[in-house]
């Protein structure tokens, strides 16, 4: 079958072209003339170029790229095909670089249950009353007719009501001509003698909605999912940069803030406070309600994140032995905190295990479910404080690490927020050294994002713009390599190539990657790694022995494992045992929020969890030193990365 | 034995008289020249010309003023002794006129639980802890810690604490070196599951001292009891008026006033809490402690008193059909009322039955025992709002009558508190129509309060300075019956016999009461006794059957009974079927602050009483008018007034 010139035919455009066995079918399609991009200039480390061969044979050199299912479609990679034989070639639309972040349908769609359990359990509960009207004959109290509808027209016995309740009671009950809607916290844990606790009155016929907040307050991003408790579905979520981030970018700086400046702790408690109304707010406008009417609010955060949130002082934190105020805090009404919401609403700060590792982690350990698996698990929630969790369903072990805000995108000169204008993946052309991104919501890149400073940091590792320390390589011969105002840095995108937000009339800026940038991201990376290879080997562990690794977090769904393999943020292990959760604290808070009976199994996690003092444990900065290189002093330990890097030698 | 002429000698003063049998002693007494006081003007009333027969024998005129002892002890009435042999006699010291307050360890003795109860269950506790400091090998939460120390240290299982409690946590036990006191509420119904609540943090050892507070809301007056927790003492008691009689003087104007008056709730709350501060302040000052650790409070005050109290709109309990918002309260914290003592102290307002019978009531019920006896029982609170109870243990109806300020010494001209300064007995010289009067506190009139008013009005007239519709007999030879500038009055005491406040520049005031004030009296008092009067016809019994008569309220234990059925008051029967409780409603609450369980008792008693709607009882309006003479119009009913005018008139 074997000749030397071979036809290939292009569909659906229609080319044709004859060339040599064994030729590139990339330099084919270049040569025919049609527009078609190698974003990794013809490495096979980005599987851009799929093409579909319909008819003939290729030799694929790579398949790392392709999926199982693609390859039964017959799908290559062009840049890593060799033409075999006359060929008809599909080439499919090639992905919009921009692309649009998910509608608010999709959303709904994205984000279920992690676990399974009976949502319709959730303690919140609207009911309808008409209500006798008081006549001299039958004279109850208003309290006691309440009481009394609930009962006899619901079945509900028992109820209290604390004094806002009781102080809008004769008000309402005549003004809505004693037809109301009462809502109950019915959580057996929130009032005494497990007595349902009225937390609101609303005139009328008001049970055709019932909203209710997930929450994960982290040290650099806040995220709110709006529930509809009736439904169970998220229905919209919001994020946004925590505002302490002006008082200090880490745990540490946050809780010497609270503790040496006046009225430290205020400030930061009120700062939180703003960020979240500000997204309840923006939440509320976006579908028409009433903030008011929200009428439950689960939250999982570090254990630093809910003392700050509760206004609880956080010095012994700080301190050796590392001590919290409190790691299960009880239920709190949203008036105490000063959110926008129903006011007598129930705000759960859900258990957490210790000083550092908080709700955040026992709500991941939920969302991963690793606490009912066989397998030897390696959880990781990536954030500003990363928490690293391993086990399965019959021990867990944790840890901690500060891993600072880079991965947040703060801190680092153009990093932003996973959001509109954020470029989320790059990939540099081995020989020019041009960069080609994918920026989130098709616009211009504005900023680099976490997932985004990771593709980056490994593109340059690998296409050599810097070496295994970080320092970049100044004899290329590329204008995007430069010492800029901070030192040496890499352009990812020109000034002109950006736009700024409309009402910003900042001066347009270059988007680049300093020196420094990449020294916080090593070291952020280094944490991580030194943290779960000391937690692994404490308990006699290798790392090739863990089964999965579930990985949670804020950028957990669009993190490119790959990438963090080749920067040493992830051990480098079969693709397949790793696993995207998504933000697995914000989920958790979810799951509390739906199903009490889920916020106890956070209760069981948590007690079942041994926390490892990472600060007590000498391996410790062994451990981080040694990871301070891309991707790792012990190079061989990285046999994937050997491999690409040897590939590019050649 | 008898002669024409008898030898008297009179001691300790060694005269002697050679006087005819058949004299009078007091004249006896006159003519040897003694100084001897005969404040009635010689009619028997006022039992203040006691002396010792001690050898001889008297005709006694009229014993109503002697006790059995004091017979049997041969004491006779001066004025009242027909000399019938030679006699020795003992003249005691006459009564000094003006007494003083009881001394606070008159107090202590006088203020006892009026039933039984184990008053050690009070749910206050102090515990002191010597909790281990964390260490990095227990690194547990304070919190945990604190609950640790609690179950082993003390056999505490179980612990809540909200989130002011969780904010001090961390520091008060680093500052007090983890050596700390702490102050749990473990009253069942304030805390979920029955958990302990923790109320306070105390640096070091502070068991020795706990303090509760049992309060009286009144329409008129506000009383403040101070408990020693750990001795069950009332250790010191403060009243006041309720700042709110600026708003209206009865509970319907302040109805109105709270619910017409833009942000009339929330200034009628404001100045009971005021005045309720004010006194707490005062007795924290006078015994040497820190109001914030007064760590319970019991309420007990008519259901309107309540409401404004809470804070709980009140207009329903004014219009038909009288349908308060609540008459079971449930706990709530100081700080939600704006007190001054430990802001998370429970307040714990007491159950009362409806719209006019309230926990003063149920509480004045609980503290007579008439719940628990076989007597057919009469039930008076005698106060602005008065309340009526009638029944046995079998069964219990209660109803209410707006009495009026004037038995609380408000809204009359020179009315007056029961306090320092206040006329509280009256004598008329039936003669002179000169006054003699006992006044409270050993100096100089200032005005008179409620049971000086009754005293008063009863002497004026039996001795005819007014007559039976309250008008003033202005034919009367004395210059203390006069046109003053509300018309008609009766000078109590001139200007020059009092004595203002030394801080006021108020020119010198004679003490006056005027027709108007009368008026106001009488319909006090009717009001009462049209309220009793059918409320027993109700259940088809008569007055006469009634076995006991208990009086409570604010001059409860200063009443005097005769005069009281002069006026009308009360029914005329035997003196022994009456007894005089005090402040019932603040002894309620002082033994539902020692004893959770008589606060069950309470609710009980709420629910087992029956309320009767006075103004749905066409018989009211008819007794009521009946009742606006004085001592009635039937005075039939009354014959001991009958015999005693009779007396007069010869």
């Amino acid at each position: 079958m074997s000749r030397d010139r071979c036809h290939i035919a292009f569909r659906p455009s229609g080319h044709e072209i004859e060339i040599e066995a064994g030729a590139i079918l990339s330099d084919a399609i270049d040569q025919v003339g049609l527009e078609f991009n190698l974003p990794c200039g013809g490495q096979g480390r980005c599987g851009r170029c799929k093409v579909v061969i319909e008819e003939g044979a290729v030799k694929r050199r790579s398949i790392s790229r392709l999926s199982r299912t693609e390859l039964v479609q017959d799908y290559a990679l062009a840049c890593q095909a060799i033409v075999q034989s006359d060929l008809t070639v599909f080439i499919p639309p090639q992905e919009v670089i921009l692309r649009k972040l998910p509608s608010e349908k999709e959303a709904e769609k994205v984000i279920t249950l992690p676990v399974e359990c009976d949502w319709r359990k959730n303690p919140i509960r609207s009911f309808f009353l008409e209500i006798e009207p008081p006549s001299l004959a039958d004279n109850a109290t208003d309290f006691q007719r309440l009481k009394r509808g609930l009962a006899r027209q619901h079945g509900i016995k028992g109820l209290v009501a604390d004094l806002p309740m009781l102080k809008k009671l004769a008000r309402t009950l005549r003004d809505a001509d004693w037809r109301v809607t009462a809502v109950l916290d019915v959580g057996t844990w929130v009032s005494p003698d497990g007595h349902p606790r009225l937390i609101d009155l609303r005139p009328g016929d008001r049970t055709a909605s019932s909203w209710g907040l997930a929450v994960d307050i982290g040290t650099t991003s806040n995220v709110v999912y709006l529930v509809d408790l009736l439904t169970n579905k998220v229905v919209d979520t919001a994020s946004e940069y925590n505002a302490q981030i002006s008082c200090g970018e880490d745990i540490i700086s946050r809780i010497i803030y609270a503790t040496k400046q006046k009225g430290g702790l205020d400030h930061l408690q009120r700062l939180v406070e703003q960020t979240l109304n500000g997204l309840i707010d923006g939440l509320a406008e976006r579908k028409g309600i009433d903030p008011a009417q929200i009428d439950k609010m689960t939250v999982a955060g570090n254990t630093t994140m809910i003392q700050l949130f509760l206004g609880l002082w956080p010095e012994s934190i700080r301190l050796e032995p590392y001590v919290p105020t409190v790691t299960h805090p009880l239920p709190v009404k949203a008036q105490e905190l000063g959110l926008h919401i129903n006011p007598e609403a129930t705000v759960d700060c859900l258990p957490g295990v210790g000083a550092y590792v908080g709700a955040d982690t026992t709500a991941g350990v939920l969302s991963s479910r690793m606490y009912q698996t066989e397998q030897l698990t390696l959880f990781l929630d990536v954030g500003t404080n990363g928490e690293i969790v391993l086990g399965n369903f019959d021990w867990l072990l944790a840890c901690a690490c500060s891993a600072g805000p880079a991965f947040e995108g703060s801190g680092v000169h153009s990093g932003m927020r996973a959001t509109i204008g954020a470029i989320e993946e790059v990939w540099i052309n081995a020989k020019t050294y041009e960069p080609t991104c994918r920026v989130i919501g098709d616009v211009p890149p504005r900023g680099i994002c976490g997932s985004g400073m990771i593709s980056l940091l490994a593109e340059m590792f690998i296409t050599g713009v810097i070496d295994k320390g970080g320092k970049v390589n100044q004899s290329l011969d590329t204008p995007r390599v430069r010492i800029g105002e901070h030192g040496p840095e890499y352009v990812v995108a020109w000034a002109e190539e950006t736009r700024r937000k409309r009402e910003t009339t900042c001066p347009l800026e270059d988007v680049v990657i300093t020196e420094v940038d990449i020294a916080n991201l090593i070291r952020a990376k280094a944490a991580f790694y030194a943290g779960f290879s000391v937690l692994t080997r404490s308990v006699g562990l290798e790392l090739a022995e863990v089964e999965q690794v579930l990985i949670g977090g804020a950028f957990g769904k669009y993190i490119n494992v790959e990438k963090a393999i080749q920067i040493g943020l992830l051990p480098d292990m079969p693709w397949e045992r790793f696993k995207f959760l998504g933000n697995t604290s914000a989920l958790g808070a979810y799951t509390a929020l739906m199903c009490p009976d889920m916020r106890q199994e956070m209760v069981d996690i948590a007690s079942k969890m041994t926390y490892l003092e990472l600060s007590a444990d000498n391996t410790f900065m062994d451990e981080f030193t040694k990871a301070l290189f891309l991707p790792h002093t012990d190079i061989a330990s990285f046999p994937s990365v050997v491999r690409l890097l040897e590939g590019r030698a050649e």
